[in-house]
């Protein structure tokens, strides 16, 4: 009889990137579940099945945890999203629907609204705006996160290879309603407006794509 | 030398309706101010310059307290917002650019969502996101304002008497957008970027309204 191969005993540094890990996916779940001014350490871990002491020793302060754990998730949520935007753009066979490679986007933007990452960001943003420590935080995570999400998606609602002004402003009106559906969803789970709604957005803003925009502007904030 | 005329006396009732005011007035200060997990009764007690006792005689929890607040901030911003919508309708005087009575309405629906009315609401309904008591409370209470805000703005929306089911559904677009801009001012309080794509949303759903809607339609939620 053969014996199954031992399994490889973890280094120092993949146990130590383990234990972070568990600790702000626990984190998100708290969020998510109870929402920010409940998520206490205490709680995530418990979640985490973790000794306080670990928690301190990755992560210092509550604050320190909270906006780590946004930004653990979203690195995750963006780089599933540059994918799925990158397989839609190369080959048009993900999502259904890649005959239009714009709509396809919305799509895949919403279904990122839709998850944990936008339910956790909001609590932390709400917070935030009467937490001056949590905002000086959060404000420059914000703003990569933005940039990240929104540079593989506007590849694909603009053709030019550098996206043009009102390009940029379309896909910022498409974030700010998107945000304001998930918002409207905490009191109105039925999606069925919401979906009418958002298809009479993909053919407004499908149809103003490529209008001419405007002479100037900045570089957006988050 | 005359007199003045010796103030009244108010009534039994009129000190009970100007207690009540106070401590709605001091809860949506403390919810603007310092967020719904540190909107205390006490707080709201000691802003109002009220007792304890005072605030229990008229609402029970804190939970009702909060709730009422909300409501009671809306009735004056409905008021006021149908009163300037009325305006806009009848002599097209104001505001400025009644020309177009359509984005003047969309004028008066920032200046709405821009107000302590939305962050107070905001603060609330994230709470009740995860506070069941609250959601129960806020959800019927939110369908009302949301039925009595859009009501006066479709007439203007729409020249038909009863707005069509695409008028509708620009108006919920309308509803998103704004939310999601107000969310975006949390951390981005620089209302430029904003300034410039709402006049595009405008530009957008002004082009938009009067196009064929959908045949089926059910009543909007809030």
């Amino acid at each position: 009889m053969e014996l199954a191969p031992r399994p490889r005993r973890l280094t120092q540094e993949e146990r130590s990137a383990e234990t972070r890990a568990r600790l702000l996916d626990a984190t998100i779940q708290s969020l998510v579940e109870v929402g920010y001014a409940r998520t206490t350490t205490t709680r995530v871990c418990e979640i985490a099945g973790l000794s306080r002491g670990a928690q301190i020793h990755h992560f210092g302060t509550r604050a320190d945890l909270l906006t780590s754990a946004l930004e653990h998730l979203a690195r995750r949520r963006i780089d599933e999203f540059r994918a799925k935007v990158e397989s839609v753009r190369s080959n048009g066979a993900e999502p259904r629907g890649a005959a239009d490679p714009r709509g396809a986007g919305l799509d895949l933007l919403w279904e990122s609204y839709s998850g944990p990452l936008f339910i956790a960001a909001l609590e932390l943003w709400v917070a935030a705006r009467t937490d001056p420590d949590l905002y000086e935080r959060l404000l420059p995570l914000e703003r990569e996160i933005g940039r990240q999400i929104q540079e593989p998606w506007l590849g694909l609602a603009d053709d030019a290879s550098e996206p043009s002004p009102a390009a940029r402003d379309l896909t910022q009106l498409s974030h700010h309603m998107m945000r304001g559906m998930v918002l409207q969803r905490i009191l109105n789970p039925d999606d069925r407006q919401r979906r009418r709604q958002f298809d009479l957005w993909k053919r407004l803003s499908g149809a103003a794509n490529g209008a001419p925009g405007n002479a100037s502007h900045e570089e957006e904030k988050p």
